[in-house]
């Protein structure tokens, strides 16, 4: 991004984005999100920073599968948490898609109807098709916000896969939202989202079947007896803004026994870990693969391994050695 | 598995499992899918055989939201597909759950009613929690099932987030399933599926508002012009087996297009990267990360990265020095 400036530009670039950062000003962190986001090299000293600066927010994660009323839900939250005096950073991590040019319209669209609080930052993070991954970058722009100095992070994702799994490993507490009616109670434990749940939500609880999910829903979590904390269950009309206060109050709970219990060490630790698998896979999977297509060397392999002349575990040695080690060796 | 064994025993074991596959015997099959689903070193003298073999099976993804009546589908096309005197191989990759000790009961009971027909083989791969990941030996186990010579091989998936994509990739050809009244029409833009999906399927079809789903996803799909083969959509009600044989033959009709236009070997390729990538990340996160937890260095670098002393790029960088590369130049 800024390969066209001298060196000592770039420094002056720098310090203004941090200083923005440190200023609470919305325009530097949204500079360092695209940076850290594009993926650029001069985005580590403004990390380096805001690794640094972190500490002070709350950062939640919010999943469940599409057609819950998410969206509608984090707007509300949005809402209590304002109402309080709180500020707020949202991430969404929407997989990109080329029908709609990247990123999901309804999301944009939704937030530009906040924009005019200063006290709210929304942010919607597109994958970026095969090697970008769905979610390398997202911890350190989780840092970004906490180094804005935000009360609240929500982190938003779609979808009920490994990925959105992933990705709730950098929050301190885990929403799981669900609705009645959507064959979502049973078939939640196939997606492995019971586990990951700190609060759960059942939106929609105005339909018939509502109790009928809760009841389940907390029929299933009492079959784990390991828990300290017995998540609970509560139930929003997120449209009519019903349950909503409640539920964040649920998440502070959540947020407050961690810290009594010292158990927020923790979550933070296992959100440094999501950040240093990120980070690792970016450089060694990511790059072994991006070289490995600019120089021919993946034609080549492909070739062989069509005729049956070897097989991938012995060419994901052999990649390694040439393209991770080999360089390595000559920096030191 | 066999370090209890001499060498030569060793070796007259991966013989002996390797004559069962030439063999099509399903016991010998058996005991492959455990070598490599355990991740023995021992598999790659399997592996590389299963390599040589492979090239017969139509490898047929399918995949869709949790309740959209995935499984009893998938049942009714192994039922259409042995009508026909083919066989049929059936992997179903299931996050694994505490809740149900490792995998999904119903699909276990679901297979139980079929393990009488010999031209039939079902196995269910559960995910071994963080550092296992979710696929990181399907397309090695797809491998072994085309060695063995099914006619095709299925590969379900639960769950529609990148992880879900992700293994699409090992297929020739992509089957999404969707169910009128879940949310699941438009929202599936969101989960990213309508890229990856060369013949879809309407299940639930006797649904009131099931014309409306399918009229929504051909709209849908008609907003991507740059395809070559426009995806047909199909109604079934797989719980009476309506609509399954049609459905079977547009993947067929997929498959014949894939190779009249010389596409096929493209599908190919793409199984063989997504193999390297898995292989590759084995190899390198997945080695990185767990042999500095044994060794106490993830301690010491999580309470650096909690003082805010370094950050998670920067300890990337240092583990791939210490872990990879340096016993890599040591074996040269």
């Amino acid at each position: 991004m800024f390969s066209g400036y001298p060196g000592g530009m770039v420094l002056y670039l720098h310090n203004q984005i941090i200083q923005g950062l440190c200023e609470r000003k919305r325009a530097g962190l949204a500079r360092a999100v695209t940076l850290v986001e594009n993926g650029s090299e001069h985005a580590r000293h403004i990390l380096e920073e805001a690794y640094r600066l972190r500490g002070h927010s709350k950062v939640i994660g919010i999943t469940g599968s599409p057609g819950v009323g998410k969206s509608t839900l984090v707007d509300s939250l949005i809402g209590a948490i304002r109402e309080r005096g709180d500020s707020v950073g949202v991430i969404a991590v929407d997989p990109s898609s080329p029908f709609t040019g990247g990123a999901i319209l309804g999301d944009r669209v939704r937030v530009r109807s906040r924009t005019t609080d200063n006290e709210v930052f929304f942010r919607s993070l597109a994958s970026r098709g095969y090697l970008g991954g769905l979610s390398r970058h997202t911890g350190d722009i989780i840092t970004l916000f906490d180094a804005f100095g935000f009360d609240y992070v929500l982190v938003e994702t779609v979808g009920t896969g490994q990925s959105e799994v992933d990705i709730m490993r950098y929050a301190h507490s885990v929403l799981v939202v669900m609705a009645p009616g959507l064959g979502d109670d049973i078939q939640a434990i196939k997606a492995g989202i019971l586990e990951i749940g700190d609060v759960f939500c059942v939106n929609k609880a105005d339909h018939p079947d509502a109790d009928r999910a809760v009841a389940v829903l907390e029929a299933m979590l009492g079959l784990n007896r390991q828990w300290q904390w017995k998540p609970p269950v509560v139930k929003t009309v997120a449209s009519q803004g019903k349950g909503v206060v409640e539920l964040l109050g649920k998440i502070d709970e959540h947020l407050e026994f961690l810290k009594q219990n010292g158990l927020l060490e923790e979550r933070v630790s296992r959100s440094y870990i999501a950040a240093l698998e990120d980070n690792i896979r970016r450089d060694t999977v990511d790059r072994i693969l991006t070289e490995a297509r600019l120089d021919g060397t993946l034609d080549l392999v492909l070739t062989q391994l069509s005729q049956g002349k070897t097989y991938p575990a012995a060419v994901a040695k052999q990649l390694i050695g040439k393209y991770l080690c080999a360089e390595e060796s000559d920096n030191q």
